[in-house]
This record gives C-alpha cells, sequence and structure tokens, in this order.
C-alpha cells in the first residue's frame, strides 16, 4: 500500500468499537461540559471543557491537539467555516479527512485564563479522559498531538492506555530540553516585566516575539530578513522587527497572559518514563527543530522499545513544521495510521 | 614549526617597524585622549579613548579587541592586577605573552554610556587609527577581534589597510546574520519595556539573559540544567533560571543601558564587502556558534580570496568558544601570526 492510499478508515479488526448507527453524515458540533479534576499540582478544581468535534459520525474518533497556542478548532468546516490553526491537514484526500473520519480536539485546560495554577500536562490527560467519558467514546482510534499535544498524548498513552490504539507523537520529547525550558522561562520575565508596569500586553507581545525565534529557523529567517537595517528616530530597526511586531501583536489579541503563563508552565513540567507509554506510538523529529533536539527523540523512541517507531523529517519550518509541511505530515499520518497489519 | 613554539616576535624582516629603544621592560599602563571624529550615522563629535598598552615594550604590537561587553583590560599585569576578560590567552608561554608582544586594547566608543547615537563599526575603526597616530604608533603586526571585535577588525583592514599586517578575526562575518539581528532587536526591546516605567535594570538584566542564550549552546545547557523544575511561590522556576539571573545583574552592575543599546544596534549596522578588507585575514569559525553560522564566515573568506584563511572549531561553548577554548584559541593565533615566510 503506498503512503498516499493509505487509510485509517479502511482499517480492518478494529480493537475500538465504532457506533454502527450513523448514517454516515459528516457534521461538526461543538460542546462543553463541566467536570471536576484532581490537578497534579492545584488540587480539586471543576473546569469548562471546550470540545469540538469533526466529520462522519460513525467513523473511528482521532483526537488532535496542537501547541499551547492551539485550540478546538482544527480545521475549517461547513458549520464552522472560519480557518482553523491545522486547517489543510484535515481537507478532503488526507488521512485525516473528516470525511472518512471523525476529528474530536479541545481547547487546553488553562487555555481561558481562568485557572492560574500550576497545569501539569497529566492534568490535561487526565481532562481528556473525562471528556471521552462524557462524550461516551470509548476509544480513540488515534491521539495525535504536536509539540504540547505531543507531550499531552504521552501521558494519555502512560495513564490511560486502554483510551487509544495509537500516538503520533509530533516534535514533543519525554522532557523539555534545559536550554528550551531556560528560553521560555525567560519568556514568561518578559511577562512578568510588563506586568510590573501593568503593560501587560507589551510584557506577553515580546514573550511571543522570543518564543517565535524559537519556533523558527535561521534559514527561513536568512531566506526572509536580509535587507539591512534602517534608522529609524535614530534607533536602528531590523529587517524582522515589522513581522515579529505582527506577530506579537496578533497573538496577544487573542491570548489572556495567565493562559500563556500556565501552559508555557506546563511544557516545563513535563516528564515521563517512556518506558510508562503503553500504546505503539509513532514520534517524529524535525532535525532543525531548536526546541525539541532529534537526540532527545531518539532517547524517547529507544525508551519506548518495541513499541516505538521514529520518522525524522527536515523542514526549513523547524518546530513549527507540522503547521507547514502539511503533505509531508500527513504521508507520515498516513503511514503511522494505516491498518494493523501492515507494517508500520 | 610546530604550533606550539611558533612566535611573532621570532618574526624576520616586519613590515612593520618595531622601537629599537627599548631594553626589554614589560609594562602595562593606561591612558584617555580626546579625539575629534567624524561618525558616520552621527556626525561630528568628540570622543574620549580609554586605551590600556601591556607588554614588552619594544616589541611589535597586537591590538585585541572583544565583543560588545568587552573593555581594554584583556589580561591582569603587574600594574593592573585584577583579571581581564581574556586573562589565560596573555599569559605566558601563550602566542600573545606580554613579555614577547605589547598588546594594545581600548574601550570600544559608546561602552561609557555618553554617546546616544548610532554607532557604525567603521567608527571604531576610525576610532583606532587615531589612537594608533596619538601613540606614535605606525602598524599593528596583527589585530586579534573576537565577535564585534571581528567587525571592527574587518573595517580597520578595509579603512586603514596602512596599520595592521594581519587580521584575525574569530567569530564575526561580514554581515549579521538577520536571525541573530532578530534576537538583538527583541533584547533592545526588552530594555525599552523597562525603560518605560524606570525598570531600566530589569530590563538590560533580561536583555542580557536573552544575549546569554545566544552566545552559549544546547549541548552547554543540557550538561549543565538538567534537573527538573521546582516550585516556588505558585511559579515554575527551572534549574538554568538560578544562573540567568546571576548572569544579569553581573553585567547591569557594570554596563550603562545606553552602552549596551548602541553598541547592540553597532553590530546590526555593520555591513563590509569582503573584497575591500587588504590585508592577509585568518577568519576563525566555531562550529555550533548560534550566532554566526558558519556558512557565513566561509561566504567571508570565498570573498577574501588568496588573502583569507579560515579555520573552524567545533566547541560546546558556540559563540563564546574564544573565551572558553584557550588552547585551542591560542594554537590557531601561534599558527596565523607566525612569521611570514612560513605557510599559513
Amino acid at each position: 500500500m503506498s503512503l498516499a492510499t493509505a487509510s485509517i478508515a479502511a482499517a480492518s479488526e478494529p480493537a475500538c468499537p465504532v457506533a454502527a448507527t450513523g448514517d454516515g453524515r459528516s457534521v461538526a458540533l461543538r460542546g462543553e461540559i463541566a467536570i471536576a479534576l484532581s490537578l497534579r499540582h492545584a488540587g480539586a478544581r471543576t473546569l469548562t471543557l471546550r470540545y469540538e468535534l469533526n466529520g462522519r459520525i460513525d467513523a473511528p474518533v482521532v483526537f488532535v491537539a496542537g501547541g499551547i497556542s492551539a485550540h478546538r478548532h482544527v480545521a475549517a468546516s461547513e458549520a464552522f467555516p472560519e480557518s482553523g490553526w491545522a486547517n489543510d491537514l484535515l481537507a478532503a484526500g488526507r488521512t485525516l479527512d473528516p470525511a472518512r473520519v471523525r476529528i474530536l480536539s479541545f481547547d487546553f485546560i488553562g487555555a481561558d485564563g481562568t485557572l492560574d495554577a500550576p497545569i501539569d500536562p497529566a492534568d490535561q490527560a487526565d481532562a481528556i479522559a473525562a471528556l471521552l467519558d462524557a462524550l461516551e467514546i470509548p476509544c480513540l482510534r488515534a491521539f495525535v498531538g504536536y509539540s504540547y499535544g505531543a507531550l499531552v498524548g504521552q501521558h494519555l498513552a502512560a495513564r490511560h492506555p486502554q483510551r487509544l490504539e495509537r500516538l503520533v507523537a509530533v516534535s514533543g520529547a519525554h522532557r523539555p530540553h534545559p536550554f528550551a525550558s531556560a528560553w521560555r522561562a525567560l519568556q514568561r520575565h518578559a511577562v512578568a516585566l510588563g506586568q510590573m508596569q501593568c503593560a501587560d500586553q507589551q510584557g506577553l507581545s515580546l514573550a511571543r516575539q522570543f518564543a517565535m525565534l524559537s519556533y523558527r529557523t535561521p534559514e527561513e529567517f536568512g531566506e526572509r530578513f536580509d535587507a539591512p537595517p534602517e534608522l529609524v528616530n535614530g534607533r536602528v530597526r531590523v529587517a524582522a522587527e515589522d513581522y515579529l511586531d505582527a506577530a506579537g501583536a496578533q497573538y496577544v489579541a487573542r491570548t489572556p497572559v495567565n493562559a500563556f503563563l500556565r501552559l508555557s508552565e506546563s511544557i516545563d513540567l513535563h516528564r515521563i518514563d517512556p518506558a510508562s507509554i503503553a500504546v505503539p506510538t509513532t514520534v517524529v523529529a524535525v532535525e532543525g527543530d531548536r526546541l525539541v533536539p532529534l537526540a532527545d527523540l531518539v532517547t524517547l523512541v529507544e525508551g519506548l522499545g518495541p513499541k516505538g517507531h521514529l520518522r525524522v523529517l527536515r523542514s526549513p519550518y523547524g518546530h513549527d513544521a507540522f503547521l507547514k509541511e502539511t503533505d509531508r505530515i500527513d504521508a507520515i499520518l498516513a503511514n503511522a495510521l494505516r491498518p494493523s497489519g501492515d507494517t508500520p
């Protein structure tokens, strides 16, 4: 079977039962539920989970989770036509085509800014298990997580292995790299510096701009921003500043300061024993990712033993490759989610 | 001749005349002179140059210039016993042994914080030429520049080629890389955020901490800061934060905010046509330097044509390798500064 034609909808003998009552319609719907959760660092809380389901209602369910700035709206649908954060990955003909699979996603706990407490990625996994209970979905055909979503997926596979057949973890290792943690800590300091003087938005914008440098690569900046600097009001302004300013402003407009702080911290709280991940796992590494070095993903895969498979892709988009290299990510997903029985 | 025994003091037929009147004494002295300079972006100014001379008074003179936070005190001497910024590189037995060579250095213009205007690295080169005039030093045996000092050396070699026999340019290319420029621009934004409400020092400290991440490598951080984070007052604190806080505080204590801003800008104003560099030049690249990619130094050397020689070293210290890999830098200097007639 070629990569292009592999289809998870064609799986034989799924381990997860699929509702057979559907009429084949593809619908998108949103909802929210309140759940009681025992958080690892913050104790018992009642939280609102906001989810979106998109796709054929009798199809197997795949959970998709992205980075800390992602949300429940992964892709446009008839009901919700605005563009999603991974719009092209859920299009017709893709591995995650909503005509053949049902996509579940949610807003991370903490994303609305109301939970001002340390959030462990394991808490997100417990929230997802509670969400599956509420939606009466016994089991996911797969969990596809990118960046922070990959960390959450690892905890789901360790704590609730009966809830997923397979994990695809893109650009997320078993622990944050110390250099990346330092980078994020300084972003949080930028927010704190802004907060000192009620300039929360300026602080958050600066934090986001520093984060952008960790998501992209010098290669890309070298191609896009090679113009000489300008002198503006007696100050040097370099070619990338317009782009970075715009990225900061855009982020500030849609992100509560607490959401950024607590989800950024949450990445640094991540730590898992790869051996505890109890389901078949495809680890996708991007060579040139400055946040998640290839070497750490190799260590993760080694710890997974026979359950683990590594796919490496090289991209000038570094950590953001998942969002940019749609064709190549789709091919990897096709291979990873192909019916069991084939060699992965 | 082996690297270890190469000596610039043994040079035959130097192109630069050396004062023959000395009695072989090695002395260190400091001074300052006022000069009138026509700055490229800021017009005519009278500036105070602060210099230090260290070494045998009848020996050939080598100018040493470091990064934007370096200064005229390169190494300890009897007269000035405090440690310098490249202390071990000027020790007995080294290529730059003050018993065999005379080291000249200065505080970059702008380093005292009094010049609040755009400073081109070419301005620094003109200041050095004026300093050589004032000290009646017709010509340098070599100019050894690291980081910003390498950029200044390139301009000296292009604008005043008769003032130096040879250039050694470590970790500095013919233009700043656009990604590094973006990184520095955001550091300047951190200072501006602090300045919004008289938190100049906090802003400068954050800027320095972000700069540290560009000077060092993930490799080093991975080895030093692999401990899990702690929760302090309900906030996540990662392992590298103590180190970064201390580095920021140390920098703030000795650096005027304007000095940082204007010298940081100055790096981004750098641009030179390699073909205009008119003296034999050894370019030293550090593989893994996140600010100055090896590829840019290869381009510089290609532009230099037969005048250029490339030396590549791999170091976990990245951009800071010049300050850390003393033995290897000394061996490169021995080779680069060996008497003419030997193959470089």
